[in-house]
């Protein structure tokens, strides 16, 4: 690892929605996550371990998207370090100031143009009387409401060009590549990365539509893969929309389950089993074309809308499938 | 089978609680049920799969117990023959006018004293806009809140004498013994009986005070052990007392956690697998004493409280250790 | 119900493969099934929760299909009124002697022509050392090979016309009804049927080329959903041919992955959850062509082989899809 | 993080038995390793998500206990660093030179006399013809036998005083506590240290019989709860003795089953859900004595026996209760 990773986890993401109510109704009550606060247009939501305030920001908006994804640094002089290799990388931003919990906080862009918020200091979370847990090595009582997820676990950004973002999130960043998906001519259609030893933390997928800054989807974590199977069945009994799924990815072989909120993102609920990457020296797996196309692992044929539902929607035509 | 059974299955059971907001916070919130309908003291509730309006009748009361346990029959000459199989055995009771989508009841004691409801005739749910399932195989939506409890599974008696209880169910009713516990005195100190193809719908368990008609517990079925272990968690955070579990029965070999709700009834939350007693020969089988002292399937000791902990709650010295 | 069952249960099947060898690994490493005993090209095996001693017979034979279903009576003088009923629909069969530990059985047929056994006497397993369980209230020590299937659950049979055989089982045989697709001409496309508290034992599906004796699929449960998940696991990485699934039935519910056995018979492991039919008057669930046409519970389309490929195959054009 | 860790992750043990053919038995039958090669009297055991060659040697002695925990380092460089520090704090030890897939490695102790092995250079596993995972990100096929366990967990080293070790793990190797109990008196009864994302690698829990060097326990996490539950089955029906469990950790919040392997050392099998310590800045969770002494999450009581069974075994008069 030449460069170590000064990122130590994907912090929180903001959200945009046309539909504020419906989308609150989903996380709250769907997915299980519990309201912290309110500013203005935005609700911010936390699941029950986040150790810090809120890990993802709902705000109302004109369109569905993906405003911003803040990552949490190892420390100060590495958000220092981090400041510097992104101007030094032409990626430069500006400093925000403390807010919601953080500290100073530096936005810059990937090179596709999602907003990267990089930040150290951050308030601890202490659950009020009524969300207190029994165990004190827990943040907050588990729910019992909805799927109950444990964590926001990655964000996979649409890019019209995956690669250059992916050496962005390697060479400025510090991140691994651990799977990707090769064109046969070479360039990278999909990338897997991770700044932990979650097999993945970020991932840029190809926009078939050559646009820049959209979202593919949102994954939250649930503790088992029986989570996943009873949150297939609240979302049919609560009309939340089932893309596919579940089933077990054959890329980092995650079970998961894909619908859209009613904002229309798409939200995955994901469960890694214990899977982790613990070899620094980890050699990243790289499929061909071919192999992609024979779909998810237990044979379920990778759905359509995959290439070409992403928020916030585009009306340009596509110039290549993805 | 020289008495085919004429119980086709388990309907409901009234509850008393001398805690009726706790207790109804405890079957809707935490246990997932949904209240259909109120009658004075009485709240009406149902899981998600009942067909019939509803499976517990929640009765404010001055103290905890089971007020009665109702039996559907497989129809309605069957209804009859009962009636005349509990006169002519000298347990008699009097019919009921149809109430609460019942038709005409007949009411009996078992030998014990718990007051048993055998009916025919039952109103069929139809679900309201706003909790039609996706699925029309199905009664009403999946609530996606707390345990989400499929079915009341058994009712576990406490009896002065579980003996000549089990021989009232075998031979009046056309019950089955499946397992038992036999004191090396050659006494029964606990009979699992069923009606169905469930292992057990009902169980006499001897009262180590000596009283009649109390209850040990009743059981709810979830779909899987994952439920049962999610339970565990929602109650450790919602401050509802675990008494035992979550383990395997060596009996029955149930997966087992049990509680107390706000009211002070013991309530097991309990999932099957997929065991069934298809043998229409079943052979019982028969527990020693130093048999059940070895505790459970996997070695948890059978807890003191097991032994000591029944409602409504007596004074009296007990008489016996069951 | 005009027409008590007085089938207990689904017995044991006798299956056909051209690949024996290859056939018996799949039921013994890959299910987890153990070997009872060998007769001629004939080997019986046993799931480790068989109170007989076993539930299917695998025989070597030119072909792949099933040669015959066996159902065990709820007594001696049932057995003797389901030939007169047999005999009276002019559905008549012959007495086989007793063998491989069962008493005297009957041979009919449907009306499609699969051979149906019908016996009363049957003998009780008892584990040989080295198999025998820690718990007396389980037939055979837990293999931990394999899916490690609890029971042989349901014969999904191909019938040129599923309508009369359906009702030959209700009329003759006794069975109920719980759920069906009927056609939009008023035929039936599939119907599943029980003779127990389980949602079907066996199932009726139209035969798209007009063949007769036909097997769609055979089925073994398991104890949990987490089972059929790993079984997709164990059957890609030991090249065990997945068809589709893991999913959940829209029809009964069932959770459900579909295999091809390596003599080319398709083999469903499956899990209710804790779903039962203990309504003695359910009200069997009609699915229109249309509902059909939605796929699976979740949103899985079903999968076009699952109207292509039988066995044993036949050659025949095809006369209509199913 | 003043010390950044140097440690990638627990590489491998070698543990000692005097029953080596019945624990073999257990390692590969129950718990599901494969054995990749023999040396003498050591067999080297694999998980099937080890990218190295083995993660177990379990080598034939005179009693049980371990002989040795390996940690693979982040790099030489790291590697070397180590070594001057452990040189540093006056821990030095030896170089070994390349074996079994490892380059060099040196061995040191921790202040408890329990050999530490570090070596960076390792070989990838490249599974033969036969063992070949179906997914290219997957070092072997999983292999359906026995409990399926997916990597060596973490290790519980018993010591005289667990504190002075804590430190070294701390102060040399980089580790960082994520739990720990301390007693009254302000000293440490247990101390729970990560490399990783993980929440624990390392435990050090105080010998009651001031003894050095000794071994609480090893543990294996599977990728479910219902693999632990099914390990409990499997152990049940195959002799193996089960300790206590399953059940959920109150610290760390492991699913946990505990058993002994036919030499005697305990062994866990655990499951930690998808819970991880992804800040950077974790606060230590400390429990005290009257928290500890509350048992376990949904209050099952701590088992006598872990406070009295470590291997190997001494005969020294317990001079402390841990």
């Amino acid at each position: 690892m030449a460069i170590p990773s000064r990122i130590a986890h994907l912090g929180h993401v903001e959200l945009l929605t046309p539909e504020p109510e419906r989308s609150l109704w989903f996380f709250t009550e769907i997915l299980g996550l519990t309201e912290h606060s309110r500013d203005g247009d935005s609700v911010f939501l936390r699941t029950w371990d986040d150790y810090e305030l809120y890990s993802l920001v709902l705000t109302a908006h004109e369109t569905s998207g993906l405003r911003r994804t803040a990552l949490r640094t190892t420390g100060q002089r590495e958000l220092d370090e981090l400041v510097a290799a992104a101007e030094a990388a032409g990626r430069g931003g500006r400093w925000l100031g403390p807010s919601a919990g953080l500290g100073p906080s530096y936005l810059c862009t990937d090179p596709d143009g999602h907003e990267i918020r990089l930040y150290w200091e951050t308030e601890w979370y202490q659950a009020p009387e009524g969300l207190r847990p029994s165990l004190k090595n827990q943040a907050q009582a588990y729910p019992g409401r909805g799927v109950g997820v444990r964590r926001l676990d990655h964000v996979n950004f649409l890019a019209a060009e995956p690669g250059p973002n992916g050496e962005f999130v390697q060479d400025v960043l510090g991140g691994r590549v651990t799977e990707q998906i090769v064109n046969d001519d070479g360039s990278v259609a999909a990338q897997w990365l991770t700044f932990t030893n979650k097999s993945y933390d970020l991932v840029y997928t190809g926009d078939w539509t050559g646009s820049n800054g959209r979202l593919h989807h949102l994954a939250f974590a649930a503790d088992t893969r029986e989570d996943i199977l009873r949150a297939a069945d609240i979302c049919l009994d609560h009309d939340v929309f089932i893309e596919t799924g579940p089933h077990k990815h054959a890329i980092q072989q995650t079970f998961f389950l894909y619908v859209y909120e009613p904002g229309g993102n798409r939200v995955e609920l994901c469960n890694p089993l214990t899977r982790l990457i613990l070899a620094p020296d980890w050699r990243p797996i790289t499929w061909t074309q071919a192999e992609r196309a024979k779909g998810q692992a237990w044979g379920l044929k990778t759905i359509e809308s995959f290439h070409t539902h992403g928020t916030p929607p585009v009306e340009e035509v596509p110039v290549a499938e993805a």
